[in-house]
């Protein structure tokens, strides 16, 4: 992957509107010089912020043209008046572009239950239109971040397609004291037909955002949104072509490197550990076992302390609600088989298995000897960071 | 409740047999003159230790006599050897006191994938079966501690019904490193129709052993056992008689009171908070909801940070999978009303709520406003120990 492989038809700005106290980027847009086909998936959570309800609807009707993003402030929690906040900054922002309203998309991430302020959307949208440009997608990155260690990007080119594909996200589970929200925009100048991209980005979001996990937290705003505007000027992708099958390829690279981004960044983590569930009987069983133990805090607590412990993975498959035999379950850390048959292989073992423990990142993989399904989950370990940053007085 | 009403027609003895290289207390045994009515829960893990399997058999037929409880070792993840070490040391407990084997519950805690050696129990029960005593009930209380800071009891004495019941109990989260489980026994000498107990412990279970969250992680090893041996002498309890309704009452009280005292001394817990949601459709919409924000990691690490962070609580209530409104939605610390239709009510209440925060055990409670169903859960804060405790090194 190439880390600065833009996609044609696109633009981009950024400013500090004041929405920070601090004084950093918190507010960004990205534009397609024409209506781009848009498809998303939306958090779960059945407390959701203004802008998710506003972007649901323009994923909908399934054309956009802007994004607007704010960091900051979520706009979560806030009653009608973030709902009409929502609609008015999405109105401004059609009106600088002189686009219908009905093509922008909001997202905002930050504290939860502040009202969402005007001022600095009045003062910024006019100044982020006027500064758009194709070059620098990365100051929309760095505008997403709340305390994100890094900004999150990644973009692939596909030769023989002719098309690229940028994907920014922020998030690093629900980082502050009520700082909320993963975000993720992938953009691409490919032409694909709509159902096509659906599909593609709700299988491709199944495997990569929606299989990590920082605190198990999910937050009132988390949005994936993919932009295709056909700008790229090659052959529209149709459902169960050659040309579908690359796109989803290039599509899950992309989310997934974002969402292991996202982990990596997660809130005092010092390893990213996949959990790693074969031998199934269907995969959402894999899934369902490698989410109980991804969220364990006491598996994610062994892991920071370099403590091969598969008595709490054990526990931990096991209370997962799926069905398993003990007697038939191997644990391995990397390739050292600490577990077979539901019971301890020895001592030389766990030596080995503690010394992959030391490493920033690894895989533990769970056989269930069940079936052929599989399924893999992404998560940090629990530090004493997380407790701290966590646990801090709002400022 | 008085603590220290012993039932009658029951005897104790504890020592250290070894398990524990400490040298601390680690084996005790608790015996019914006759044998007594018993029902019991288990984990639900699916994923159990040998003694759940075999104390399983001991609940399925009715009746037992003696409970043979050690700490030290968990007897789980062991495989077919520790099934056999499981009912070899049920046998030397009923050759000892020459009873039916088929009399004897085993229960185990401690650390998890480590065969069960042979020779303490060869050792330890002939000099408990010698050493059994009616009044020394806080022994065994004792030698079921693993690192619980305070060993768990409490009784009550009906004096209409003229029957005493004692609890005892061990956990505190799954506490060290591998140290897993909470076990929960309750003597009675009240007689009791064994339908009408079963009925009376399941719901009292509900409210009690299964509404207590440190970690969300459910151990291998988890069982309450209710012994009734009818040695006060009174008239069988039975099903929907107001006799049946004052047991029910004392048998909560006992359970309830067990299991705050595990939350209380829970892993690194600095508060004990119950999280009370009413205004349910129904109590299972009421638990679930419940059960989201108590084992919420940033709910928790809030609650220790002493932080109103009602915005983290809307968001654990969303995505506790109930369908909820997110703008009738009212959060209260105790009597401080925080967040109101959804929204936050003001500085001067988020002062006061704050205030709350700062005691060591508060309410939270949130009023869903959509029917007339309620439940609690009981949880501790998420500190810097919890951490501290499950990283530390096993040694």
């Amino acid at each position: 992957m190439n880390d600065m492989t833009i996609p044609k038809g696109f633009r981009f700005s950024g400013l500090a509107s004041g929405l920070k106290k601090s004084g950093k980027l918190d507010l960004a847009l990205i534009v397609s010089d024409t209506p781009a086909v848009c498809r998303g998936v939306f958090t779960r959570n059945r407390v959701v912020a203004a802008p998710v309800i506003l972007t649901r609807r323009v994923v909908a009707a399934g054309l956009c043209q802007a994004i607007l993003v704010n960091s900051g402030n979520a706009n979560a929690c806030t009653g009608s008046e973030g709902m009409a906040m929502a609609e008015k900054t999405a109105a401004l922002t059609a009106r600088a572009l002189n686009i219908a309203d009905s093509l922008v998309a909001v997202s905002s991430t930050g504290v939860i239950g502040v009202p969402l302020p005007e001022a600095p959307f009045a003062g910024g949208i006019p100044r982020l239109v006027s500064s758009l440009d194709s070059e620098q997608a990365e100051i929309v990155a760095e505008a997403m971040m709340t305390t994100d260690a890094f900004s999150k990007r990644v973009s692939v080119h596909e030769e023989s397609g002719g098309y690229s594909l940028l994907g920014l996200a922020k998030g690093a589970g629900m980082i502050h004291p009520d700082m909320a929200t993963m975000l993720g925009f992938v953009l691409t100048d490919a032409r694909i037909e709509p159902s096509c991209l659906d599909r593609i980005l709700r299988r491709a979001v199944a495997d990569s955002f929606n299989a990590i996990t920082v605190d198990g937290d999910t937050s009132t705003n988390d949005m994936v949104l993919v932009l295709a505007n056909g700008h790229a000027g090659t052959a529209e992708i149709t459902t169960g072509s050659e040309a579908a099958a690359v796109f989803e390829h290039h599509l899950r690279q992309v989310l997934l490197s974002l969402a292991k981004m996202i982990v990596r960044d997660g809130e005092g983590a010092t390893k990213l550990v996949e959990i790693k569930v074969c031998g199934a009987g269907n995969e959402t069983e894999a899934r369902t076992v490698a989410r109980s133990v991804a969220t364990s805090a006491l598996v994610k607590t062994a892991f920071f302390g370099q403590d091969a412990n598969w008595g709490r993975i054990m526990a931990a498959v096991g209370y997962s609600g799926v069905e398993v035999d003990q007697e038939r379950i191997d644990i391995s850390f990397n390739d050292i088989l600490l577990a077979r048959n539901g019971i301890f292989v020895g001592p030389e073992a766990e030596i080995e298995a503690t010394r992959v423990l030391t490493l920033d990142e690894f895989v533990v993989t769970i056989d269930l000897h069940q079936g052929e399904a599989q399924a893999s989950y992404f998560t940090s370990d629990l530090s004493y960071d997380y407790v701290r940053i966590n646990a801090a007085y709002r400022t």
